[in-house]
């Protein structure tokens, strides 16, 4: 039971202000905090993820990983699952099919072309292509973004009771923040924020962020 | 038990010639295959997947979806796990954290710029703004091939043993056919032979491809 496990979850101790409240030890921390469960917290320095220390436990050099006493887990999707196994929020009894279903739709159908939009929107250093690239990619996002909100019309959560599915599903469509596509789908936004008024959520983006604004001055403002 | 139950894979009764061999039911029957356990094929006429009857069981509108009995899943990651609950072959003893772990790796942090790289090369009409994005995108691939290459050497299979893990990986690696990338990766294309030479493999390739070709000529071979 994880309940008697000691868990350490890891996250950073700075990000740039476009990627604060978006890194993904968020998921593993709302999780948690959605099944009661207590965790600890290993900072890792920005900038020291690709080392080898960190790569043993998160083979990416990336974060999170979940330390369990003896073994660990990578990828937020694993983990959530995992955690999941032990808690009837996160999993309301019968729906475990559709759970997972869904679980992997927020990863492998709608985050996909979500990542795309910001790898053209932030990491593509030519500028003027990434803009041409953008109007085939955002039909992608947006031909998701319409499935979602047909599946969410008559029903607040995906599944029809919150789950581990729609916990993920929000932290993937919270990575559009700033790139004016979810602004198109209403329903979605309602979605968004009936979830992440949760107080465990709150508690997680509280956890998330408080080393950021400790750490910030260490890491100069400037390099946002 | 899925060995008790009847077991319908939706697929494709044609695709272009460029997604032959590719398609993710591909995924559904290898796993099945593996497993040993019995399926039949529900083949969807190509252009009907977006209607109301298929968006029943997959609401994107996709293939594949899982038919069984009274209940259906869809996304391959989720059935591919739903199998391998039941198969000592995908899902060695003792490594369901590890195994859940590169599962989800394979479909979140591999498969993501594998994807913006066929949609680069093959879906953006402006093909010279594509290909100034491409070295960007194919930076995120290589970083990412570059670890599964550091985590399989001194190994034949990700977590030691083949599992469904690998099964997934080799499905999404070969999604980089003809993008000139997997061959700079000599361990992974290793790697991708000695799992697609599975006779479960050539099974599910098999089933996916004999439709193409009776069906051919009736979409026109031109339409490649």
């Amino acid at each position: 039971m994880l309940r008697d496990t000691n868990l350490t979850v890891t996250a950073f101790d700075w990000v740039p202000p476009m990627a604060q409240g978006l890194v993904r030890d968020l998921r593993v921390r709302w999780a948690l905090e959605e099944a009661g469960v207590r965790y600890d917290i290993d900072l890792l320095a920005q900038g020291s993820q690709g080392d080898d220390e960190n790569r043993k436990i998160q083979p990416f050099g990336q974060v999170p990983a979940l330390r369990m006493d003896d073994t660990s887990m990578f990828e937020s999707g694993a983990i959530l699952w995992r955690i999941a196994q032990e808690s009837d929020v996160l999993l309301p009894h019968g729906q475990q099919d559709e759970v997972l279903s869904w679980l992997f739709a927020a990863l492998n159908s709608v985050e996909p072309p979500i990542i795309m939009i910001a790898v053209l929107d932030l990491f593509t250093p030519d500028k003027d292509a990434a803009k041409r690239v953008r109007p085939t990619v955002a039909d992608m996002v947006e031909s998701r973004l319409e499935t979602l909100q047909h599946q969410m019309s008559g029903r607040d959560y995906l599944t029809g009771r919150f789950s581990v599915a729609d916990l993920m599903m929000v932290t993937v469509l919270r990575g559009l923040r700033g790139s004016g596509i979810i602004e198109g789908f209403p329903d979605l936004e309602a979605y968004i924020d009936r979830c992440t008024a949760r107080p465990a959520f709150e508690r997680a983006l509280r956890g998330q962020m408080e080393p950021f604004a400790a750490n910030a001055s260490r890491y100069g403002k400037e390099r946002s």
